[in-house]
């Protein structure tokens, strides 16, 4: 098999770690597969790198924050290289560039627009290890460096992977896997062994840190088999699949949550064609991303619109919204930042009824208040008072049966 | 004028420095020239990344230590960059490769060919500072990041200054300039103004640290003015031009000293030809530069061969040889580690005669032996032994009125 395996920050933080990831690589080698490896910074160098540009600038020049941070994974895979071929393991360092990895002009947050495989291609059939510097590429239309934004080096991986079709791409991070919630508020959360890439997405987007949405998103669009796990154990991972690829569908695969959200409430808000989007434009172009909308009818013709968004985006929605208010356009304008989203999550709801009501009725044996409902094809989203989050994913665990 | 100022690493060495360098760029961008900036690593970075390679390997891949120590200059460029934005003076980073530097394919001490302006030529035009990142090119054949060795930002500097035809080259180092000697020495050393390349090229080999040899060479060849100066204050450094530039050549430019030399002296070489082309073939097969070379007439028709070479090297040098006392071909072999190389250097020696004989004269005068002679047109070198070594460069700063 070709596998892609990728090592994050804590996992090739020190130089003992990186000889752990030596070794973890020349396992996956001596099983008789070809590995490229794609590896982040050591841990805190990119933190490091931008104090120092901070000393000189509050807002850098974009080109130049990318020529220094991408320093921080060639160093890396200089390193991991060095260590390979003095195990004997022929191995080769590439920068993104090299790598073939070509992206749109949006430094510090670019997005890859295609990869030329030709030099990777090359070193594997020469018999070689491929590290790659994660996190980078170039620029399509200067050759300048750019880097991708968070989980930046996730997303050179898959993207890797795709482009030399590769049988799995392994991300190893410092968890286990993605379990059918956070093991620190359920203690019998089990790891999932697949999950399909919609269902991942859900987790992704609703607070599960182990992926981001980006990756999972290109990992999809290239069918791509992802695996995440523990670089510090030998514990299988979660494999991150095509739906089709799982032949038994649990019901219901995790419970998600996410705390860090906030709710905005605006009554009476007057009865004129185009009012909503008004609102929502204003907030779009200030980059505020909405998440949950209900809208009811109130009294004497106005409606009453609620939304939530992200919790630190709380303060500019209130700014862009008092002129609603000035203009009496909206007749009050109320937050609340102490709610949570919970959300179940499972591919199995697609074919079977109940599962909704089954989370309603959880919630209200528990008399947890549901204050918005969201629902899609494969989850169902309430947002509650912040108070009760770990009271309903436990009970929401234990009603599904996720420890089974 | 257009100018390019090169940074040496204690230059650059805290984020404070480089904002000196800054305001020291600014300051000539202000007085109506075009500058592009060559930088070094901060001081100890490239250190620190060779140990960290030392961690994994004693002898690690050349391409992966220039990926790896390439990174330095990448960092210290761009900050300069963020810095000269900031304030307002629109500048671009570049990575050797973005500059166009080709070189040839010896990694870690990799020979510039040629260099491609087009990039630099571009941002200059656009009216910017161009940053570019020394002692690193890209392997003309592989696209491979490649590092110049030793002194090799000075030569990045000297070749981006040849190739962009700038008016002048300024290399900023810790020292004010190049002396007439080493002012630890003799108290009464004093600056040299300007001095042509041969000169400079027979200072660097004779000892002096101020500049590498290669990058003299370099701007004689490129015509490149070259100026050596210090970042830490803002007096004149010393220009090394083409000797039709200096209009007064004073008889002599200053003394060199150097003091890790050691002798061999070879007794007995029996006579049959090629024998010493034998000694010297064995020794250069081993990498070991030969300096200076006596032989004299013995007894019996046999000769003795005497030859100076750098300390460092005097032990390989008898592992070399011995076999030929093995063999009887030399009658015995001893060597001197505790003597010194003082050299008198002037271009106006051409066309004055005595200058040699004043040398011997002062000798003379002091009661130091001289052990051995080489002479060239524009130096006389002596070998005497070390403990003489300050008095012998004192009489002859006094001899020849270099402080006047």
């Amino acid at each position: 098999m070709l596998i892609v395996q990728k090592f994050g920050g804590t996992s090739v933080g020190t130089l003992e770690r990186i000889d752990n990831v030596a070794q973890r690589v020349i396992a996956t080698v001596k099983k008789g597969h070809k590995v490229v490896v794609v590896v982040s910074a050591m841990s805190g160098e990119t933190n490091k790198l931008l104090e120092y540009a901070g000393h000189f600038s509050k807002a850098p020049r974009k080109e130049d924050v990318d020529a220094l941070l991408s320093s921080g994974e060639r160093v890396t895979s200089a390193l991991l290289s060095i260590a390979l071929n003095e195990l004997g393991y022929p191995a080769v360092s590439m920068s993104g560039r090299q790598a073939g990895i070509k992206t749109n002009a949006s430094h510090t947050k670019a997005r890859i627009e295609s990869i030329d495989p030709s030099m990777m291609h090359a070193a594997i059939d020469a018999g070689k290890i491929v590290v790659v510097a994660g996190f980078q590429g170039v620029n399509e239309h200067t050759g300048d460096v750019t880097t991708l934004g968070r989980g930046g080096s996730d997303l050179s991986a898959v993207a890797v992977a795709g482009a030399l079709q590769a049988d799995l791409c392994e991300i190893y991070t410092d968890v286990d896997g993605v379990y059918t919630t956070d093991p620190r508020i359920e203690r019998k959360a089990k790891k999932i062994e697949k999950i399909s890439y919609d269902e991942m997405l859900e987790f992704a987007s609703l607070g599960a840190k182990v992926l981001q949405n980006r990756s999972v998103e290109l990992a999809k669009k290239l069918s791509v088999n992802l695996v995440t796990r523990s670089s510090f154990n030998e514990n299988e991972g979660t494999l991150i699949t095509k739906e089709e690829n799982i032949m038994e569908k649990p019901l219901v695969s995790g419970i998600a949550l996410a705390k860090d959200q906030a709710r905005v409430s605006l009554s009476g808000v007057v009865d004129r064609p185009g009012i909503a989007s008004d609102i929502f434009k204003a907030l779009a172009k200030a980059d505020i991303n909405i998440d949950m909308i209900v809208q009811t009818i109130g009294h004497d013709g106005r409606t009453n619109l609620d939304f939530t968004l992200d919790k630190n985006e709380l303060h500019a929605a209130k700014t862009i919204l008092e002129p609603f208010v000035a203009k009496k356009e909206v007749a009050s304008l109320s937050a609340d930042d102490q709610i949570s989203k919970v959300s179940v999550i499972g591919v199995g709801m697609k074919s079977h009824s109940g599962v909704a009501s089954k989370a309603f009725e959880t919630m209200a044996k528990e008399n947890i208040n549901i204050m918005m409902i969201s629902t899609s094809e494969i989850k169902i989203s309430m947002i509650i008072a912040q108070k009760y989050s770990e009271l309903a994913v436990q009970a929401l665990h234990d009603a599904y049966e996720l420890d089974k």
